[in-house]
This record gives C-alpha cells, sequence and structure tokens, in this order.
C-alpha cells in the first residue's frame, strides 16, 4: 500500500484520493501560456476532482534561450516571463476549499541541450537588484545550456553529473481579485521554488475563487536551497499531476506532505518573515487537526522542526516547515 | 508665478503643465469602485493631457465604519478594501510615458464624524500580521469616529486638534499585465501612505500600459511618520488632480515635486530595501537631469539627503528620498 | 527662560539640570582614544553631575585621512576607527539610572582643510557590505577633504555650502559587562549617527554600571538623513556638554528631548525593527509619564508621529521616533 | 581510515589534526564561567596545537532553573546568562590564523531531570523581543524538565522520545578589543546554534588576538531548524574537543568540515544576510581552494548547495551553507 492510500487527500478529498479521469494540455491545446496567477483568464482546461492531469510546460524562459551565447537581458520581455499552463478550473471548488495536487511525474522534453541556466543582471541572491538596489555594476551575464535526460541526471561538467531531482517552480491557485505575476511566491503558491514540490509530494492549496483556477509550469531539473544565482536548472517537461478536491479546509498558506513529513509553507520577505509564517501555520496545523496545543507544538518544533529553503531570490522568499510523521502522535 | 510654471511638468508636459479642461467622477458616475490597480477595468474617464478632474472619493472602508461600537474585522470583508476612483485612461499614454499628476485640492466631504481611524486585529506595525506571524494574542479592536473641517482640522480629543494636512494615501497607474491589491505600493505607486502626496505636489507616475489608467482614492485628513497602527484619519473627500503626460521619460519608481524639493519614491521590505531604492532612483534621476556623476550624488545625498517614512504598515513598506533644489545646481 | 529649565533634566536631574563645575579633556589628557564602548577602560575624567565637560574630539579616522589622493582601505586599519573621548566617570551613577547629556556647543577644530569624507569599499548604504554579501566588484575609493567653519560651514564644491549643522555621530555610556566596537550604536547609544544629538538638544542615556562611564566622539558638521555612503562631514572638534543624573529613571533605550519634542532612538537591522523599538519606546514613555494608555498613545503616533532616520550604514541602523510636546496634552 | 584523515585540519595542521596532549576542565578548575566572548579573562588553560580538552559545560542557565514550577524572568539575571567554559589559551596562534576544533564527545552529566527548555517572554522566533518590539502581551512563562540519557535520547512525552544528536550551542574566538556577549553570534563563532556543529564534525574558527583565546558551552542534547521558541534542549555535559592550530589561513567566518560537506556559517540580521553572507564565504573558499571560479561556484550552488537554518532568535540569525565533497572536483 502506498502512503499516499493514508494521506490527507485519500482521507479527505472529495475523490477520495483516486486517479478517475485523464486529460492532456499540450502546447497546442494550451495555445497561450500565462504570466499572471488570476481570474482574468479563460480556463484551458475544466476537470472533476479526481482528474489526471498531464500539462507540457515550457521552461521559465519559454524556449528564447538556446545558445549560450545568447544574451538573456536582450532576449527576455519582462514582464513576460515563466510561462504558465492552466488555468484548470475544477468543478465543486469554492473559496474557502482546499486543492490537493499530487504530483504523480515529471519527465524532460524537447531537443537537447534541453537545460538552461543563466546569470542575469539585477537579478539573483548574491548581486544587487531592482529592491535591494546598489550602485556597483553588475556581474556579466553567463549562459549555460544543459544536457538532461531523466536516467543519468544534468551533465553540469566533464566532472559533474546533478541528479534529475525534479519539481514544480510555480504552482498555484488564482487569488480572488488579484492578478499577480508568476515570478512571485504568496499564499497561493505560486514561484515558490521549493525543491519538495517535487515527485510523489501531495500541495495542498488554497482555494480563492470558484473553479480554484490552477496554473503550473516552471520545472527545474534540479535546484540547490535558496535558488541562489535565481535560475534553477530550468527546462521544458511533461508534468502530470492529480487533483482532488477538499471541501471547507479553509488554508491560509500552502502545506505539502509526503510519505514522512508533513510542511507549511510561507512566502515573504524579509526571510524570518516566510520563516515565522511557515512555522507558525505548522503549528496551527497541528493544534487543528493533531491533538497539540499551540505552545506544546511551539516546543516541540523548537527541538524537531525542519525548514527549507526554497528561493532567496523571488519577489518574495520561500521557507518550508516540516515535522517528521513520527512526531504527530 | 507658481513655482509649478518651473516644475517639470509644465516644461515637460504635453500640456504644458496647464489646466485645459475640465472633469468630474462622482460616486454616481464611478458607479463601482475598485480594490485592484489593473488594465481589466473598464475607464470611468478618458481625457487627454491638461485635465482637471475632481473625483469623490472614499474612505478606506468604504463608509462601512460609521459607530464607535462597530467592529472592523466583522463588517470589512478582505480584500474589498480601500476602493478606488478611476481608472481614468488618458490619451496618448505609452509604456515608457510618465504621466503627471498635481494635487490641486482635498475637501472632506460627507456627515460627520467624517473621519474614522481603527486598531485591528493583525495589522498595524507594533502588532503580529499575516506576515509577521506571531503566536500572541492579537490586541483589542477599537474604533475612533471623528469630526474633521478643513479650517479647524481633525478633532482628536477634548485637548487635542490635528491640523488638517490631507494628502492621497493611495494613487497610481496601472501595472502592464498584472492587477494588484488597492492595499499594496509598488512601482507603479499604490498604497504609498506618503505625506508628502498632498496638496500641492506634483506626483510623477510611470505609465506601464496605453492610457496609463490613473487610480486614486483614500484620502488621508493627516497622518504620522510611518501610519503606525496601519490606519490613519481616512475620510471621503472631493480631491481635484491636474494630469499632465510627459513622453518618454521612462520612470521605474513614483517620482514627486514640490517648491523646494524633487522626492524619488521605493516600496519594499524590508525597509532599508525602500530606502535603498529611493535613494538610487534619486541619484540616477540627479545623473540623468541634473549633472552630477552618480557617485557626486551618493556623496551629496550622504551630507544633504532626506528620508521620509511613509508607511510601515502595508504589504510593501514605503519611503521617499529628496534634496532640496537648492543643490542641483 | 530657556526652554531648557523645564526640560526633564533640569526637573529630574540630581543637579537640577544646573552647570556646576567645568573640565577639559584635551588630547594630550585624554592620551589613548579607545574603540569600544564598555567597562574596561580606566575613567579619563571623574565629574559630579553638574559637570560640564569639553572634549578635543579625533574625526572618525583620527585625523588619518589627509589628502584626497589617500587610500582609505590601505591607511585605516579596522578595528582601531572611530575613536572616543572617555570614558567619564559620574559620581552616584548606578546602574538603572539615567544619564543626562545636554550639547551645549560643538565647535570645529584643526588645520582646514578639516572635513573629511570618503567613500570605501564594503561600506555604504547602496553596496555590497561584509553582512549584505554581494559578489560584484567594489566601488572605487573616494576622498574628498574640505574647508569647515562654523560661521560658513562646508564649502562642498564651487556650488555648494553646507551650512554647519553640527552633533555627536556617537555618544553613550558603557554596558554592563560587553565592550562594543564605537561603529556601533545600540541600547547604551554609540555611534547612532543621527542628526538630533545636536547643539542644544538633551540625550538621556541608560545607566548600565557603576559610574554610567560616558564616551562620545564622532563628530558631524553636517550629514543627510541615513548617512547614505556610510560617512558624513567627518571633522575633529571641540565638543561641551552638560552632564546630569536622573536616579531611577530606568531607560531601555536612548532618549533624546529638545524644546519642541520628546523622541526615543531605536537601533537595529532590518530598519522596520528599529522603527519598531523607537515607536513602542516613545508609547512606553508617554504611558508612564504623560498620562496616556498605550492604545492612546498608538492611535495618537499613528496621526502625528515623527521618525527621523540617522543611519542605515553601521553595525545596526538608527531611527528616531519623536511627538511635539504641544500633543503631550 | 578515518575521514578526519584526510580532513583541511590533517592536512594543515600544525599538530597535523592529531591528538597529542590531554586536559580537562572541570568546573572547580574553570572556577567562574563567562558571559562574553573577549580579550579580558584570564586564560583557564594554556595548551599546544594537539590538544585534547575535556570541558563540564553548564547548561544555558547555569543549572538554576530545576523545577517545572520555576520562572525563568525571576530566576535568570540577563546578561549572566549562556555561561562558557574558557578561554583556552593555544600557544602560536596569532590574528590571521585558524583554528581547527574537531569535536570529539559530547556526553550529558547531572542529575536527572537534566534537560530543561522554557517559553520566556519576550524572547523566542514567533513572539514579540525587544528587537522586534510590539505591543502584545506576553505568551505564558513555561517550563520544561527532561530526561536526557545519551542511549534513550530525551524523553519528550510519554509518546515522544528526541534521539540525542548533541551539538555545541556556543563555540569561538575571542574578537580583538571587543567583548561580546555569549548570547549572540557572530564572525568569530559563539551562540550559531547549529545542529552541524555535532559530534563529528571539525569547526574552523578565525583567530583575531594572540593566543586565539577559544570558549565553548551552551550544549543542546537536541534542537529542531531555527531553534524556534529561543532555548533548545539545555543540558550540562562533559565536552570534549581536538585543538588544532592553521597557520595563515585567514577566515572571515566559521567554516565546518564533516565526512560529507564543507560549510560556511554567516549571522547576521535580516535572516537573508546570514544567507549571503554564508554562501559568500562558501563561493570564495571554492575558489581560493578547490579551483572554481566565484561564477562557477555561485551557478553550481545555485542547483547543489544546502542552507541549514541554526537559529532564528538571537541577536544575530544563524545559517549554514555547504556544498557536498562529491561537487568539489
Amino acid at each position: 500500500m502506498s502512503w499516499l492510500e493514508t494521506s490527507i487527500m485519500a482521507r479527505k478529498g472529495v475523490a477520495g484520493g483516486k486517479a478517475l479521469s485523464s486529460h492532456a494540455i499540450t502546447e497546442a491545446t494550451q495555445g497561450t501560456y500565462h504570466y499572471v496567477y488570476g481570474p482574468f483568464a479563460k480556463p484551458v482546461l475544466t476537470v472533476e476532482p479526481g482528474a489526471v492531469v498531464s500539462a507540457e510546460t515550457h521552461d521559465a524562459f519559454e524556449g528564447k534561450i538556446r545558445h549560450e551565447t545568447d544574451s538573456p537581458s536582450k532576449i527576455l520581455n519582462f514582464p513576460y516571463l515563466n510561462p504558465q499552463n492552466g488555468p484548470i478550473y475544477v468543478n465543486g471548488a469554492q473559496k474557502g476549499d482546499a486543492l490537493a495536487v499530487y504530483i504523480e511525474n515529471i519527465e524532460p522534453r524537447g531537443p537537447q541541450p534541453r537545460g538552461t541556466t543563466v546569470v542575469m543582471p539585477e537579478f539573483g541572491g548574491l548581486v544587487s537588484t531592482d529592491h535591494t538596489a546598489m550602485l556597483q555594476a553588475p556581474l556579466p551575464e553567463v549562459v549555460k545550456k544543459l544536457h538532461i535526460t531523466k536516467e543519468e541526471g544534468t551533465r553540469w561538467s566533464d566532472k559533474i553529473t546533478l541528479p534529475y531531482e525534479p519539481f514544480i517552480g510555480t504552482i498555484g491557485t488564482s487569488p480572488e481579485i488579484e492578478a499577480i505575476s508568476s515570478l512571485q511566491p504568496d499564499y497561493y503558491g505560486g514561484n515558490m521554488d521549493l525543491p519538495d514540490v517535487g515527485t510523489g509530494a501531495v500541495v495542498y492549496l488554497p482555494v480563492n475563487t470558484e473553479g480554484a483556477l490552477l496554473y503550473l509550469g516552471d520545472c527545474h531539473a534540479a535546484q540547490g536551497d535558496g535558488e541562489l544565482c535565481g535560475v534553477a536548472i530550468e527546462h521544458p517537461t511533461v508534468t502530470t499531476v492529480r487533483i482532488d478536491l477538499i471541501k471547507g479546509w479553509t488554508l491560509k498558506w500552502p502545506r505539502l506532505e509526503t510519505a514522512d513529513v508533513i510542511m507549511s509553507i510561507g512566502s515573504a520577505r524579509p526571510l524570518e518573515d516566510a520563516a515565522r509564517i511557515a512555522y507558525r501555520d505548522l503549528i496551527r496545523w497541528m493544534a487543528a487537526d493533531y491533538g497539540f496545543t499551540e505552545m506544546d507544538a511551539y516546543m516541540l518544533l523548537t527541538q524537531a522542526g525542519r525548514m527549507r529553503l526554497g528561493n532567496m531570490v523571488d519577489p518574495k522568499y520561500t521557507m518550508g516547515a516540516s515535522i517528521r510523521k513520527t512526531f504527530l502522535v
């Protein structure tokens, strides 16, 4: 028996966490990709809970950076970055519910070298940006094109190969009245760039508007904690997710479940606020669903909590606070 | 001669900074007020450069808080807060231009007590919020209703009267593809809550999309630096602005001019990033338009720059960096 | 009658705020200047409350930067920077008391050009530092030597003269058991770089150890808000202060009084924490001494508080929150 | 062969990483414990490189909290907290060298219940503090006394046992001229509260003054990432370290090595600055000693770096950036 059968998704989902129907979003059926998370785009697909959806995702640059001699600052046209599949309308989803998204599979696609990472001016964790504004001259632009396969991973150099550890960099639901850049992570998900959002995990997302309007894209073949230079191993994929709906589970921030842990995810600046959001949400979750008082949960997390740094480069920074299920007794 | 005749607005504006036509936006003609700054709303008014527009603004609570016994947390329905007039479409405005908005007049309106300030749970500069998440119990809610006239000011208590020093708390243009809550300040203006945006000042705003789509609202009868508890003296007004268009003046952040100073306005978290944005933009302005090298401007602002704290409570904090025009020689 | 006669210093000081004795600390009697605020140095002077002390201060570089061709990074020897006069032992001062320091006069001294400002690598508000660590190349070093007189001010350039608005950049008492670099501002004062600490103001400092052990130095001929590049108009002075002692007034952070305002001063990173410290301390002061409830003070400061940015470049950033005395009714 | 024989300590240490002599610091020989890291205390022990030192450490409360009914805020006397063993003078150590400290063993000592954790007012990651100042009432105080053995771990509750995963919460060298509270982490080490500083790791510390003056204490039986409520499982121990000296290896920040990784440790506020320090130092280390360019290291860490949150509660927050040795090729 898979752990999934005992997951929150299985226990509370309208579809019991089961795969009940199958759908595909190809580049052709997607047509226009989206650069904002919002309620103004027409759904590309409408599904029932239990739907399995395979989506052809673009890389974060929409495939425009093809050669190591390309200049990202000339080719890229802000704010038309980080193209997203969707939105997927989930029947029955209403404000105050939660969407459960089980990540079944991520497969690289497209001609080699499929992978791209770059260093761009005014973007990254160790350089001046439009918000952490400085007067120094920017670093030079660098483009690295990379050969990726599921089996072998990413050929970083003659000596270094990075294992294929794919995850969804950007996934979330629509805000209720806002339409926010797909470069930003926030309470509805978005560009969290958190490696835990990988194959085998279930992400729980707040539903803010009718139909939930799920978007996803920006898959990474590998990424270190913090996505330091701002750009992971970006690559186009076929990403397959199973979508269920949990009625009346009202989330303030995204949550995540694996076989071993539950996690709350916060996004904010400064970074300690992302950590505070994540830990407080986890405390409240432990209090609401696992029999802890807030004080007990606070003290136990002090001794046994884990914190993962997602990104320290996006408009908000992201951290995931988790605790092992074995402590939830 | 008014200083305005030598302002940037007068020197560079399509209408030469002059008042050429007159328009009104009443509650009735506005109809639905807006809670996001975005390109998806239909313009309520289309004008030429040189237009003078008088708008009937609501207070930030849309007049819903009427009694000191009201409970804000029960009455207010997030995210339907901070209602905005507009958008106003400015003919000829294109991405890369700047809008010049001269604030001619702000008059209080509506039945007394017209003014409202409140302390609400999870909102404010000295309390736990949804982002600076803490475990302590919130402060009690407080509502204060206030008598305001232009002549007398705000009757705060038997002993204290606050002079009427009105300004526009929220004003800005539409982002290009995003629609962002009117609670947020950012590169396009928005909820800056900066007292300098008051009668007699000219605000310069980046144009991000065709027609600029100017929104405004949220006028304050008085406010201290930082808008500490999160809510200034909110009141409904008739606010009159003169709108001009500066072609080809591409701004990254809002700027402001008075008889005495030029100012750049930054909004970000943490607060030092707001200050960095503001000072760097002012340096670049001094370098582009006033004959300084960046290094000279950096060193002069070290000795003569002034920094005003707008808000330290909104989703981004706001600061305005300025220098006296007498130093721009 | 001077406002000083109604000051807290006059009303609560052991010496009633009066000048009762006169002392001088020359370069010769000071001998070794100090680079830490701590209890390990032998007092250079012991005084009674009511003492007036004139001290020959060095500039922050101890006069080592003499020519515009000098290289600060080669000449300066970290951590031997920001030399301080003192410590002055105040008889009767004990942990839990407050020192009141009235700044009587600041006079420039030394051969012309007396003033110095520089841009140094890894130091300043708009560059990468040892804490806000970045990978970009530093800005070039720049040294500017400046002619200063009390009457004329600072000759910045052929066109710009900065008025002489001197203040004490670094002043404070010793911590109880720590010895902390004179480059840092903190709860005991130190390198606050706040222009309000100028002629005519009274600074109130917590006493943390027997004798208080007052240090001071680092006078500035002028400075903008934030001390942006990290270095104000540094100059050697004769600085005259009157010292009184307030028994049993236990301060958490430095406070300040002028004819018009009372101010609380906070130092922290990120900058919003400096603002929070300052505003909370001011609220508690208003509650303890002026008949406000904390909630009333919180709401009044929202409408009438003022916030001054001292520095955004030192190991902690400094802000001063104030309110006009006319509102303290 | 142990990995230690190929460690930097073994390759560069004066003693070749070997254990050459044996020493003990008991409670009796320590006498007075220390509350600051500084050069003003007399060494309790002088050793040659290669010394193995066993120290009887106190818990962070010096054993004063004995019962769950105790009130920490009444018993504890700030700043006399976090007592430290040492300083240990290392012969031959000079400014610009590095100390290598291999953590051989940590054993709990003292009568049961040996372990202590508490929630105290104005201290912790999810509450108002003296720096993140808020107006809300503090959480209630809580004391938890805990049974700890090396074999069994910490009995947290009837249902939960935390494995014994001990580490040194506070360890470092003396600053050159400052004496800084043992509650603070900084460039010389100190109160980093980073679980990686555990048995089997080698810590490398900058030498700032003659003899290095090593302090240590504050051992934890377990701790989650961030030390959320501010207090880990504090306990008294016998802690055994092997000390070597690396001449001419000038470090800006603490570093760490295990069999599998190298790590750089940064401490700062806001938290992103701790992360920036750690990652930049790791990049420079990779560039200096492992043949990377800074740009290559920056890009590789983006894909393969790991970041551990030590504490988010101390005067500075601590993060450790690491990379697997298998990538250092």
